[in-house]
């Protein structure tokens, strides 16, 4: 099988032949819905309340376009705070943002002993934040989609941000910005870009580096086969050698009937890359999430749920069919409550997600999966097939080596010794996407916090009782870099003040 | 008399009555002329060859929108410089690229002792470098022009860099950036914006801090006036008390008739602004070009011409009419080798100019004149008269808060006082545009080089046998922080390599 693998941050886009691929929306329900099982959640909506700006289309021209309305969360504890105390600030990536509010418990809680007002924007294209009017109208074609970029959305939050202290008279406050994933992206570069308007970053998970040659390409499903191989070896050869017996099974006579039934599909298989497609996003999101605790982030799982899904690989009896054993692994991810009868490979058949069009055009992250270290079958990332099928299914050429061009990466490391601070960029090594991720300190403000046993920017979410120690003193860290920054800014502001120098006394 | 006066960088833009003002162009000739009576420009012009970049029109959507030729001028040495040598790159402002190539001697005097290649880019709408593929149709209407906006041209300048970069495999030469007047504007904002495409930039006479509330709106007629005072107190009265006598004059039956006489005018006045603005940019432009030696930027003028202009002012015996004594002043500026028979007001009555566009978009600079410090009459800028009159000339209403959200300027010692580096804001203070720039060091390498009787970005201008020892000195200063940066770029690049830690080993 020859699969080419486009994992995103949270969507999986996987597209199937070389000859002619497509793109396919694999999360974007994740993204879009909200009031999951969430414990936070009920807690984290009553403290806030929504509110709209009206945004500009296009910051950076002056074509006459519609304005449209951005959506942000307020913390109710607007009434009470005071400037210049901080603004905690978080850049809404690709989705809904009160399911982003809902998942940055982190935010919420530290706010209070900062006195700090929290604000969650919404990121254009996403959610409630439609430009032209509605969904329908925004993702209707290329023309309507083109102005779905990162910098943009950075002009939206820039905007934002300073008419709302303007407001309410808040220009002396510190804004401290907090973003996860893509998110982390936005954090980053916002800081780097836009200085002025907020003095520091919280880039969770953020691969930033992701882009062109800059990581390595494998690093993602290196990363992802690594933590099964971590768990059991065994489970990592199961998984390894299931895809040419998929396939092989695929081709046999009645096989895709058969597989249909092996995997409790509610519709019959057109072919077996559908199923290859659905299991790699298992395994894929199985690395993101696994999570110290019981969560609910993408889907209810245990703790740990790798360790869960190969024990349930591992334990049957010598001899169990590879298929039968895979089966039950991924189960774990998709029915952990056992509540699903069948399942829906089409889990959303309808329309293209606002991060398809990302990646078809800035955010083109190539990911390969190389034979000697990855479980899933070997993968070369194909930059003009890839093209080909964006053009093909969006009507819009990628434009491959943009984000680098507005935002750097390369030689990160020199270019941002002696520029830019106060960022600090999290990454936990279980998480696939921390392979893009900056690793090293980089200045004495722009720092790297890595842990051995985190996954996708657990660090934002809720703390829970079950919260490991290392985890517990990476939140210490992260709170305790961010009260330097803030302490500092009213140092400086306190002993500094710009003035003219008179000229002619 | 009531003017709103809005000056700008290498343009006068004068408006005339408060309730239908309009916006004149007023030295968009120099900018769009070249080889003027300049005896460095045949040198320069043989030490480069013409090349053109496909730019694309938007940089930050995906609408599909025409390509462009951007013009750029590549030293000729580019066969014997040999990367990882550093690039020396000129932001090209509001004019054609040789023109500025012409006037700006430093940078290719200082080239050769660094190896350094030279490139001279030409802003968008300027010169030849015109979308859409004439003036004619670029300048059509508000949707054609809609594309002239500052982060665009960054923009321009990072994708062609890094392109050019790439072609001549030079991704390791550091670029060091420079620019004058708007130009040292897009060197500093491009050196924060891009830190990883240029290392450092020198901006010259930038008036960065020209918007909003942040420098006085005063600094400039004040500082223009002060030029004056500082030659000679009477001169200063003089032009002072002659606009009421002007308008006196031109009030009385056929008072512009006789004041046509009086100045020369090929043409007869329709009004007494059309000659108040005359004065007003000579007045304006003698300070901004009030060089130590003879020179020929703008008009070819003697060294000192504030001076040679109060001379004249000064010399006539007591009870000489007033106007007379103005007429022979402004006759140092207009008509210095006495060729002109008679003047001509409208210098180039046809066609909109691109900063009066740029002024009317994102480049606005509240500017006034107070009654107390300034010789000219007295101004308050007046926002709302200003936006309507943008509205009316151009179909398009200014964002006069934009800049600062994008670029910011507020509080800018806070802001950089620990983010950014390697940046030279050079201003001399006969310049009435240093109101508007950095005037203090804000950090070790974000400097601020102030000279005394330095005018308009004398530092970028050829050396002559003439030049005094501070502005020796202000060039050696400047070459020896700029041979700084480069030797800390090589250190870092020898001892820093940035690599992902291998996570699984």
């Amino acid at each position: 099988m020859k699969a080419i693998l486009v994992v995103l941050i949270l969507l999986v886009t996987a597209a199937e032949s070389v000859s002619i691929p497509h793109v396919r929306r694999f999360l974007g329900q994740f993204a879009g819905s909200r009031l999951r099982n969430n414990a936070g959640a009920a807690l984290h909506a009553a403290q806030y309340e929504t509110r709209y700006y009206r945004q500009r289309l296009d910051h950076f021209s002056f074509a006459e376009l519609p304005d449209f309305n951005q959506r942000y969360l307020v913390g109710t504890t607007a009434g009470l705070w005071t400037p210049p105390a901080p603004i905690f600030f978080y850049c809404g990536n690709e989705g809904d943002i009160e399911w982003f509010s809902e998942n940055t418990g982190f935010v919420w809680e530290i706010a209070p002993s900062f006195s700090a007002l929290v604000v969650f924007a919404e990121h254009r294209y996403y959610g409630l934040s439609m430009p032209f009017g509605s969904k329908e109208e925004a993702y209707k074609d290329a023309k309507s989609l083109s102005y779905l970029t990162t910098e943009q959305a950075l002009a939206d939050f820039a905007t934002l941000i300073t008419d709302l202290k303007r407001n309410m008279s808040a220009e002396d406050s510190p804004v401290v910005l907090f973003g996860g994933s893509y998110g982390g992206m936005l954090a980053a570069w916002m800081r780097l870009k836009y200085p002025h308007i907020a003095i520091g970053a919280l880039a969770s998970s953020a691969p930033i580096l992701q882009f062109e040659n800059i990581s390595p390409p494998e690093s993602f499903y290196d990363i992802v086969s690594s933590d099964f191989k971590r768990e059991s070896i065994n489970c990592f050869d199961v998984i390894k050698n299931s895809w040419d017996v998929l396939e092989a099974q695929g081709k046999y006579g009645d096989g895709l009937i058969s597989l249909s039934g092996k995997f409790r599909l509610c519709k019959d298989l057109n072919n077996t890359e559908q199923l290859s497609d659905w299991l790699n996003s298992a395994y894929s999101y199985l690395a993101m999430v696994d999570y110290p605790y019981a969560s609910s982030f993408l889907m209810p799982l245990p703790a740990y749920p790798i360790k869960e899904v190969c024990k349930k690989i591992d334990d049957f009896p010598d001899g169990t069919d590879i298929l039968d054993r895979v089966f039950a692994g991924v189960s774990i991810y998709y029915n952990y409550t056992g509540s699903v009868d069948c399942f829906d490979l089409e889990d959303d058949p309808h329309g293209m997600s606002g991060w398809d069009w990302q990646a078809c055009t800035e955010m083109v992250m190539p990911l390969s999966s190389r034979k000697e270290s990855s479980m899933f079958p070997p993968y070369e990332f194909d930059y003009p097939a890839f093209a080909d099928e964006c053009i093909q299914n969006y009507g819009v050429r990628p434009r491959p080596t943009w984000v680098t061009t507005e935002f750097g990466g390369h030689d990160i490391s020199t270019v941002l010794k002696k520029f830019g601070s106060n960022i600090i960029f999290s990454n936990g090594l279980l998480d696939p996407w921390s392979g893009g991720g900056v690793l090293q300190n980089i200045s004495h403000s722009i720092i790297a916090l890595v842990t051995k046993l985190g996954a996708h920017h657990i660090d934002l979410r809720s703390s829970t009782t079950d919260d490991p120690n290392w985890l517990v003193e990476l939140r210490e860290t992260e709170i305790k870099l961010i009260k330097g920054w803030i302490s500092d800014y009213y140092k400086d502001k306190a002993f500094t003040t710009y003035s003219i120098i008179p000229l002619f006394i």
